[in-house]
């Protein structure tokens, strides 16, 4: 259930509440990603405690080859397999079986895939990611999709788009035939595809949008387009999907990315970036992005940034964390990864705060080019 | 400055207070071993809140080649440095030289090493560590020894016994020549040597004793020799151990070994066990020993004992802490790290909770065989 509060008057950013029986989220939101079901280097108490997450990912096709929908099941669900009541999105496999596993035949029915962990073959088809999501128990499922590479040519990107269609159908229908497992109510997103062509995106959300989800997702992006052209794609997709439903832009992305497709009307994200750079020492801070690695920080004394609410920012100097890198500290791991998550999530705040206040447009622009420098 | 509270009726256990300018240790004591400046996936907001840790241990060896003395000594300190307000001990380095540099040539003077990291070439002298003990400024520096092997030919350990003694001199002198660097004191520990020959060991700890040292350790066990060959050894040494002062016993044990090393007048203990076991998917608890990654744990949807005060035991379902082992998750590290160290700090609670009620002796030995247990 999503209610919209307001709409930027100089941008096309929206406040919103999506409500689940988890918890409601603000939006715009960032969704700290928990791949297997755990979000990397983070315990669930600090993620709610430290992080402030009001929602994190699970990705469907690690969790359905390992624990398995058996273990899920007895576990009552992901929210008690892994100890998280807070709500939880889980995508539909469909990205990981294109990028992640061994081989595919991609057909009408489905896609059958090798796991990338042991090659076993399995098959996955609009209706049983439903039922695996069902199992799952989220609150917010995605539809199986089929995500073009970029670049892809405008005949193999409409005829998959046109498959995605016919997969949304066929999703939509099986959502709407099945019920919830655990006595809490689940939502399902379609995605919206059709690669960087303006009249198939077009299409493609007016054709979502008729299957009245309860979301809707910008799919096929950031999968290494320059960033200029996903906004560009952003823009007009989001011009075409109803106001009154949440849109989630999928794997996006740097701070700097969230707050530019704010400002054209997205309100969810989830990327892997912030806990993935987090683990090679890169810190994203309000001032620049900072290696934590380099000789630079050896001798700096202090906390980096001590009015910025993070442990790693208020409790450590940079010269620790310099050394924990150098040093291959499991901590280091840890605090880097709940920095980032914490700024991202303090970003989505601040945002909501100048969206509300009306101050949002004189703020992003000059907050996106500070947190692109490097210091 | 320590104050032996009493010493049990049935064994030669005791219970005491040790005070130091960052807190107060209540002994029997288990020390958590942060290598290089971090206990391995624990952070120092959860070592005070969780493990409930009262002094932890730093390694002269590693904090000495990174980040090395002129950047500790700009930090203002260990404690400064990493960001910790309670008591450090700090060991000399001695047993790291002999265990994991390069090459040594061991002579009068001191010992030459090869760092582990680069290869550079290092002296350490009786002197020169308690300079950097001085640097480190930990609440308890220990003196620079010889550890030999075992087994080791007697003549061996004694010439390496006597050449600690005369290293023990000199490094008194030089604790009692130089002062604290930072307004907080600091002690200094003598080290018991004598492998596992009684007579070499009453004389050692008859030497140590005669340098009125704060404190005195019991170093040259725990290096392959059985646990009943510990016993003995320790039980003969602390026989000739001045009652005012404590006793540490270095690099013991498992929870069976301390709670026995307890029973024979031990104070102090340090190990990388409850850590590096935790790393491999070990944990410890009240019932006996546990592997993570045994299948059996795939279906248990339970905690494994909820009334144990530790975020695994209360929080986590043992099928989920398989899952994380199994798909290598680095929460499974912090989570098994804080579980076995919580454990060890709670069992030497329960010891002097034991001591102090006279039911040390009947509780001890059930408690030691039930750890030791495999589940």
């Amino acid at each position: 259930m999503f209610t919209l509060h307001k709409t930027d008057s100089s941008t096309k950013a929206r406040l919103g509440t999506l409500k689940t029986d988890h918890g409601e989220i603000p939006t715009p939101i960032f969704m700290p990603v928990g791949t297997v079901g755990s979000v990397k280097a983070v315990n669930q108490t600090d993620l709610t405690e430290k992080v402030n997450a009001k929602i994190i990912l699970g990705n469907t096709y690690h969790l359905y080859l390992r624990p398995g929908n058996p273990i899920i099941k007895e576990a009552g669900g992901l929210h008690k397999f892994m100890s998280w009541n807070g709500p939880i999105l889980t995508d539909s496999g469909g990205y990981q079986i294109f990028s992640l596993s061994e081989m595919r035949d991609l057909n009408e029915n489905g896609a059958v895939f090798k796991s990338h962990l042991d090659g076993s073959e399995h098959l996955f088809t609009p209706e049983n990611v439903v039922e695996t999501q069902r199992i799952l128990g989220s609150d917010i499922m995605m539809i199986l999709d089929e995500c073009p590479p970029y670049p892809a040519e405008y005949d193999y990107v409409k005829n998959s788009m046109e498959l995605t269609h016919r997969w949304a159908k066929r999703g939509r229908e099986a959502f709407l035939n099945t019920k919830p497992l655990y006595g809490h109510s689940q939502m399902q997103f379609g995605i919206v595809q059709g690669g960087t062509y303006e009249d198939l995106r077009i299409a493609s959300s007016e054709f979502m949008s008729s299957l009245d989800f309860e979301g809707l997702a910008i799919g096929g992006l950031s999968v290494g387009e320059p960033s200029d052209l996903m906004y560009e794609v952003t823009d007009y997709n989001t011009d075409h999907l109803p106001a009154e439903k949440p849109r989630y832009l999928m794997g996006v992305g740097t701070p700097s990315n969230l707050l530019n497709c704010i400002a054209l009307g997205v309100d969810m994200f989830d990327c892997v970036m912030p806990t993935r750079n987090a683990r090679n020492g890169m810190i994203f801070t309000r001032h620049g992005k900072i290696n934590l690695r380099n000789a630079k920080w050896k001798n700096h004394h202090q906390p980096f940034d001590e009015d910025f609410p993070s442990e790693l920012c208020t409790q450590y100097s940079m010269s620790y964390m310099h050394h924990l890198f150098k040093s291959n500290e499991i901590l280091g791991l840890e605090l880097a990864s709940k920095h980032n998550l914490t700024f991202y999530l303090w970003l989505m705040e601040q945002a909501r705060e100048k969206i509300k206040n009306d101050e949002f447009n004189d703020w992003y622009k000059e907050m996106a080019d500070q947190t692109d420098q490097k210091i």
